[in-house]
């Protein structure tokens, strides 16, 4: 394989990284207005290369990069792209380049990037579009997104159940328009209802005389085709499928989804999860300082919220830290472990709801099992911190103020960790998203108070 | 399909879940001793829904369950377990079950299993295998863990490139041993280089005398038996891959990898970095609540020793407080701000860093990117909590305290975000690893740093 993106790991490369000199290369063509050199460069590489190296370069070199590349300008390429680059491109393209680009993809590719046109934009493209295509295309936008529908293509290929395998490969011999890639033909009754599954080797390793009701996959999953695209992707996973048919309301055939849109969807589904619990929205490196700002400001100010109120806490202690100071200074590592503690905990729960390891059937063991661990970790620290607190004032009862406070605040935090996620996803709401700041704001505010509730009370 | 795991959203069940009375009828079975009802209730279950059942039942009916079911223990069970499940129930069953059930897998999941076994069993079972299984096992076993050579099943299905399609086909017709499932032929030169792939749907599509060399595919990625099994998840979504052929260190055709390995790979990979920076290790819910305290401790352990460090620092200015005690009330407010800033910026440059974005072509503007981010939520931010601050204790030079403190801290804490996994990933060290303890302990150092020592500085 020629491409400067190689498998091997060589030293002080990286397997499938970019490489840096190929860039740099690819920003000289665009410096020197090289259109052969850079379509020479751009041509030999994948798809998903071209896009990420259009993704690394600053935006005013993409777009001159993407203007001098002209008319090669690859589908693929579009469809490969983060969804704000891919989106700015296709605005400053000629509609003839747009839609040149689209006639190789498959409806999934063109649904997902026509979304992102401007109204009469879409409608030009649109109808440049041959007429078989524009109306599936038109068809998929009608599913709401983010579902089954929009993930997969229209082309499909399908047999009757009463063929033999001879039948089907010379139908698949003679037959034009078929998908550029297939994995599977689904059985439909004359209804158009998948009753069966062929896998292509099974075609090939039987033979000619042999029926594809015999053959066939009878205990396949369909997948209906208002499905969110999360459970579309655990699907795919737990059930190690190729490809699987989408089926509408009256349970008949209209697509047909395949691993690789299933994989991209299950990375952008832990992917959302893993920022959602961080507080970052779908962003990406290719957003702008402003963008990215204004993402991050709404998670921030929530968080300005909760520890404003924690602040409300310890106000009401104002008097306990004057008469010791030393309460001031040791009153953050009891909030800090729980906030900790708690975060261990959440992200456990939200991560098994999502995998559907953590079911009502088995909730109120898990929520036992994460009281348990929060008081034996309560017990551990509450040990050690009492002795660190003891030693460092010399006061055995700032130790025992510490201790019940760590203990008290461990058990707390296991319980929201766990809670707080099974609680979102009982309401339908993602349990990822904000589940951090309440977990937080629990685990800030009982520390504080169980802490200098205890000064307080002991001490004073 | 008849499964009582349905893909249809009805209402108050969902997709793919375990159905909760499902688990009620198989454990009732298993109290009553009730083999055929179990076996009737297993069976027509896909492996994967099985391994959820046996996951989400109490340890205890679970080695019950398995002893009643019998003989019957399912190989592709065994393999969608959870690794310590698995382990477990391999011990407890008799030689001649384990052997039986491992009949029907393919190489590469007996190898994910057998290396779960003590050395004595493990002897065992591989020698009741048969012998080139035993071999192709033996060899896989060599490859170090969570490499491309472990992930790989040894049968693949190859052809000489002077072959025709039809040649081709009658090969597959008459041929015994071929994998229970594969989706290309790959073309291997007489040293067995692989040359080329032939999808199976183009083997379908074209006439009989057509050459293999014509149709196949010269620009396909092969992958390194050494290589990471991160890298191989990442190649398979990056090139939309569903098999790929793995070559040893002479580039000879060692084994394929299909694209539901990579799959599961892939969300194991992102779901160990979103369990890394919340300070989890490799736990599940089937873990012990021995197992999952003991594994959280050090973490735990780690966050004590960074919120002593920032008690020490609050330590140093126990004067500063005794003087102005609202400074005790209003601290964890700058901290905790730069903390969450701290593991937005993180999570997003580990995501980047994983998924191949972020690398040295663009680490530079990267770095400047969050820098500026941190300048405008600082600037946002400042304004804000000084204006909080100002009102709340009617002191504007409180109020500019606050103020400095949090934009110092919200730049801090970009900057910290995006070097710290930089820098680990630059020394090899995966950037999830520990990345959350280092951030937050930097900006809680300087949170309180800055806040208390503008406070002296500016209010004493």
């Amino acid at each position: 394989m020629n491409t400067p993106v190689d498998g091997d790991s060589e030293l002080g490369e990286r397997a499938y990284e970019i490489n840096a000199d190929l860039i740099d290369a690819v920003l000289d063509c665009v410096e020197h207005n090289d259109q052969p050199r850079l379509i020479a460069l751009l041509d030999p590489l994948h798809a998903a290369d071209v896009a990420d190296i259009l993704e690394q370069v600053s935006p005013s070199k993409r777009s001159k990069l993407v203007e001098l590349w002209g008319h090669e300008v690859d589908g693929e390429v579009l469809s490969e792209l983060d969804e704000n680059i891919s989106a700015e491109l296709l605005e400053e393209m000629p509609d003839t380049v747009v839609t040149e680009a689209f006639k190789d993809l498959e409806t999934d590719d063109v649904v997902d990037l026509i979304e992102e046109l401007e109204e009469d934009q879409k409608e030009r493209v649109l109808g440049a579009l041959e007429d078989a295509d524009q109306v599936a295309v038109r068809q998929s936008l009608q599913y709401p997104d983010q579902t089954a529908g929009r993930l997969m293509q229209r082309e499909v290929v399908m047999a009757p159940t009463h063929w033999n395998i001879g039948q089907a490969i010379d139908f698949l011999r003679s037959s034009g328009g078929l998908p550029d890639e297939f994995y599977e033909v689904i059985l439909v009754d004359p209804r158009l209802k998948p009753v069966g599954k062929v896998a292509l080797f099974s075609l090939l390793t039987k033979p000619r005389e042999v029926l594809l009701s015999s053959v066939m996959d009878e205990d396949f999953i369909t997948i209906p085709v208002t499905q969110s695209q999360e459970d579309v992707a655990y699907a795919f996973n737990q059930y190690n499928m190729v490809s699987a048919p989408v089926v509408d309301d009256k349970s008949r055939l209209v697509g047909v989804i395949t691993s690789d849109d299933a994989m991209e969807v299950l990375g952008e589904e832990v992917e959302e999860d893993i920022k959602r619990l961080a507080g970052v929205g779908d962003e990406s490196l290719t957003d702008t300082i402003w963008d990215t700002a204004k993402q991050r400001f709404p998670w921030l100010a929530v968080n300005l919220l909760t520890s404003i109120l924690a602040s409300l806490v310890i106000a009401q202690f104002t008097s306990t830290i004057e008469a010791i100071v030393a309460l001031a200074v040791l009153m953050p590592i009891v909030a800090s472990m729980g906030g900790n503690a708690g975060t261990q905990t959440l992200t456990v729960a939200v991560r098994a709801l999502a995998t559907k390891d953590l079911t009502p059937a088995n909730a109120w063991r898990v929520i036992g099992r994460e009281f348990s661990v929060g008081v034996l970790n309560g017990l551990a620290f509450a040990i050690i911190i009492g002795g660190i607190g003891s030693i460092w004032y010399g006061s055995a009862m700032l130790g025992v103020v510490l201790g019940l406070a760590m203990i008290i605040n461990l058990i707390v935090a296991s319980l929201a960790g766990i809670y707080v996620p099974l609680i979102l996803d009982r309401f339908g709401v993602d349990p990822a998203l904000g589940s951090s700041a309440l977990v937080t704001t629990v685990t800030d505010v009982i520390g504080f108070l169980a802490f200098l509730g205890f000064a307080a009370a002991i001490l004073l």
